[in-house]
């Protein structure tokens, strides 16, 4: 074992962890006992330092599949965290702690400086340490686990949302969804619109400090993943509910804005990537939301109302009011899956 | 997408976790207050139902590095869990719960039925429920994050062996290593042999009660997965100490015993996936040790002291006391590295 030196071929993987992903975390962090370098790391649960109930995420990103092949490691590091972050926030956790594993085909001192940089510094931003980690040889896998704090009662789950609610979504959708159809040749944008919505692809905001702030006002929530009308079908289906989604008045930037009223109706319903929160409410929490969204300085719109159960689970409503063709209607209910063609 | 059928086209990510992955879990373990379903699972940690500390910990293994191409699913799905539960078992804490992230080539439901057996059978022995998971498309690549309860004031650190204590192990070593080479034609036993260490290597037992019972009594732990002496040097490195190991007292099976002097140290010393405990104690706890190994019918085997810190960190001794020549030594010394060339 090479302990010193940094020859590439000789670097353990010990040595990654300590030299890449390891901070002193015991004082800046006192709910983590213990960090990286043991068999286990430790959180403190004891009265004293109570974290509430834990709430727990884990997801698997694979090159080629959830990023692109030569991806960024800055941006890959940020979002590899940012859609665990983004999963506590949909249930209105605090961060607390997350672990690493990662696999990757060949040990590269500067891919890992940036993809480490980028990962900790949307950690550092929301106080989440790395307790704990794998690194192993193989194709470049990235699985994140993530522990965030909150009271079990007040979660936000998606088995709550209740009749009448407002459906909300934060900020708005379907740039990324516009950058990667881009990037694909789906379509052409100009490159001073890729450059706007790009970020949003490479380096969504999770919304956690909304997700926390919707304890006590929202019913239900989810972050959006897979695509609107994907994720809120989990919440349909789960709370035994329907819905009603006004399809025109989605927000959305005025770069997508810009585009065709069919591009923008794809990228809105079924665009991924987004990590926004799409919430239920009571109408009599209306007020309190526009309070949240003041305060947040971040747009929180009313897209839809909560129905009694109907068998398509969802309609989609335009501008006029009217319910769209089945056809179209279909064709936007189609949810991404891993298992099947990106869409 | 399709909810009802099996159709292997179709089947989705959701169906996938809902059919193989998911079991009603809100009766049996009143930790888990949210299972499989949501943004996040939820553990409790609230005064009533406290979970002490959390012990957490993270593998990835992969196909062709950390099991061999095409093994049986059964075993793989228990062996996946094994190796965290040693995790586990090394720290002293109590399994809680776990989340899997997997990733596969394709949907093959005969290889998931049996492999979410073999993963469950081994959960349901320890209460150890699957409370989350992410399954997607990729090369077959299998990430298990764990968490168990111990009070952390007690946990068996990496950081806490003492000047002469006694460095025990449980079971025997080498099985697995011997399975594994006689796999790759490194060497040639009979097929009897075979049958006898290879559920070692494909099967392994975490000794999950083993470390529950250490607590209090031994000072540092750590499981045997990468070989003993690469192992035991992580508690030598942060307890800043050295070690004397009687190599040939190492404890091992009749069937490893039967082969050469030569090939029986290289199993016992280096070889990994034993999943064996190797942990140090202060001699006035031997008979507490021993009291244990017959309560638990588990072996436990005095194998070396702690000294103080050397340059080589641990001296090798034959059964004539004789230290290793220095070369002999050094082979021995290497230590497994998932970035090197597997021994």
């Amino acid at each position: 074992m090479n302990k010193q030196g940094l020859n590439l071929n000789t670097l353990s993987e010990f040595d990654l962890i300590e030299r890449f992903f390891k901070r002193a975390t015991n004082n800046a962090y006192p709910n983590v006992l213990l960090g990286i370098g043991d068999d286990c790391a430790l959180i403190s649960c004891s009265a004293k330092d109570q974290v509430g109930d834990l709430a727990v995420s884990t997801d698997m990103l694979i090159e080629g599949r959830h990023f692109l092949p030569g991806a960024d490691p800055f941006s890959l590091g940020h979002k590899c965290l940012a859609v665990n972050l983004s999963d506590l926030a949909a249930m209105g956790a605090k961060p607390v702690a997350f672990t690493l594993a990662i696999a990757m085909p060949e040990v590269n001192t500067k891919w890992l400086d940036e993809f480490s940089a980028g990962l900790l510094a949307l950690a550092d931003e929301h106080h989440c340490p790395l307790i704990g980690g794998d690194t192993t040889a193989g194709p470049l896998t990235i699985s994140i686990t993530i522990f965030g704090q909150v009271d079990a009662t007040k979660s936000l789950k998606r088995s709550n949302a209740k009749l009448g609610d407002d459906i909300w979504i934060s900020n708005t959708l379907g740039d990324a969804r516009l950058a990667l159809g881009s990037i694909r040749q789906e379509w052409i944008i100009d490159s001073k619109e890729f450059a706007l919505v790009a970020p949003r692809m490479h380096a969504p905001t999770p919304r956690v400090t909304l997700g926390q702030r919707l304890l006590g006002v929202a019913n239900a929530a989810i972050d959006i993943s897979d695509g609107l009308l994907g994720d809120l079908f989990h919440i349909l289906k789960m709370s035994e509910v329907g819905a009603e989604i006004y399809i025109d008045q989605i927000p959305c930037s005025s770069t997508l804005g810009n585009q065709t009223l069919e591009l923008k109706r794809l990228c809105t319903l079924m665009g991924g990537d987004d990590y926004e929160i799409c919430f239920t409410a009571p109408i009599s929490h209306r007020e309190k939301i526009q309070s949240i969204s003041k305060d947040l300085d971040l747009s929180l719109t009313k897209i839809g109302v909560i129905t009694p159960s109907a068998p398509n689970l969802i309609n989609l409503l335009d501008d006029a009011g009217q319910i769209l063709p089945t056809e179209l209607s279909k064709q936007y209910l189609q949810s991404f899956d891993h298992f099947k063609t990106p869409n």
